[in-house]
């Protein structure tokens, strides 16, 4: 089931610790407010002005990112639990 | 009897998880905060700018959509519990 | 006694739960939140930009709205109780 | 002494709840949060947008205007006692 | 020494109760919120829009204007006391 | 050691109260919220609009100025106790 | 691995107090409220105005600068501890 996020939207993966050790970021202890690591699953049109100008997003599908620990919102799509955020909540792309 | 909601706003019928399995969302907690599922019943004309411009919403009647779970305002129109809400308490489409 | 709401105010007569049967709307519990019934009296000449530009209302005398139940503040004109809310205040439109 | 409120205000003398009662107001229990009436003394410029353009008030001296029983700055002009508030405090005028 | 206020600033000498009651005010009891009186000293080249912009203040030195009792910050300037404030703390103008 | 203020920040030496007798302000009680006075040792370019444009500052180096007592935050650069503020904390300039 | 910040963020490495000696800082007591001095190791884009224009950033990679000491947000890539913050987040740059 596809999922569209609507406007400066982003629908994200969270990306274990273990398995980010390859991918070069080790946060050891998930308790401090380190940002989390994930991949970019769909990005919606882009932000909306006052006048309508859609502005695309700086993200696309396959980015991997860091973001706040407590950003966005978990939601279940096709059994898999991702996160839907917004893009200001991502800090960088990693890579 | 028709309901037309203002400007930005969006008229939506909750779906039951039940409902749901087929349409491939499980959220068998409902406690936890995860956003709700619902489907479109009416739009608004748009958002209005400050110089009056009026921008077409990006969701429509008949849309899958998830939303807040504590978003908008329940209303009965005709006997029936639906939702008011903002464009903006909606997190993307489904489908 | 006319009454002009200024800017983008409206005057509104609230409608009794059951008036509103035959309407189709019906709030049997208005301790809970649920939006409120009423009739549009006058509205305001628009919503005044910081240009000073006018942007007339979407709702007119005569329209049945639905409106946050706290919105607005009570006023007596002409011995009637009547409402003075903002359009944001308002919903949406019946019929 | 004359008085020029700045920009966007307005002097307002306050008309007690008997006067009204020809007026058409009845407003007998000031305990609730029911507006004040009162009549437009004198109005400011109007209000100044950042790039400087001035936009006439939509009230002018004379008028019976409805506002926030709690609304504005009570001062003594030659010995009365009036009230200057912001023309946003003015819910609509009269007649 | 000479004191430039920047900006949308107004540099004010705070006229006391009796000298005023010639100039036609009498603020006999300065315990209450009534605005205080006061002589303007010095204004700023004015208010600066973002683009860089600046729009000329509606007081000049030698106006007799009303400002909030609790507006601005005080300030010794060759030994007087004087107050700094914004020019939204004025109210008016006066004669 | 240079150290260039970024936008609209300005870097300020705090002059004592016994410096400035010559130069005209006596601030005897330092306990009360008068403002400080200080010496601008350097600014940055200016304030950014939102599209870009950069608008120069109305204080320079050298300026004596007069900024809210608990304004910025203290620096020390080159063994100097310096002060980094905002250009907005500044209430005017002296002389 | 890589990191690009995303728009007018800005990945920071800390330097410890010790290492400025030579370069001119003194901040012996990190107890109290002093900037944080650091290099900047990599830029966003720039800000994003909304219709979309990018304004590049004021600081750029190898710049030192000074930043407020609880600003931004811990990361660590590639086994090194950085700061992602705000280009809003940093004082001024040295040198």
């Amino acid at each position: 089931m596809a999922f569209r996020p609507l406007h400066d939207r982003v629908l994200v993966r969270r990306l274990e610790a273990e398995e980010k050790t390859a991918g070069g970021i080790i946060i050891p202890d998930s308790a401090k407010e380190k940002p989390s690591e994930g991949e970019v699953v769909a990005v919606g049109n882009g932000s909306k002005a006052e006048d309508g100008t859609v502005t695309a997003l700086d993200v696309k599908a396959g980015d991997r990112v860091l973001f706040g620990k407590w950003s966005g919102t978990e939601v279940k799509i096709d059994g898999e639990d991702l996160i839907i955020m917004k893009e200001s909540d991502i800090m960088g792309v990693l890579g």
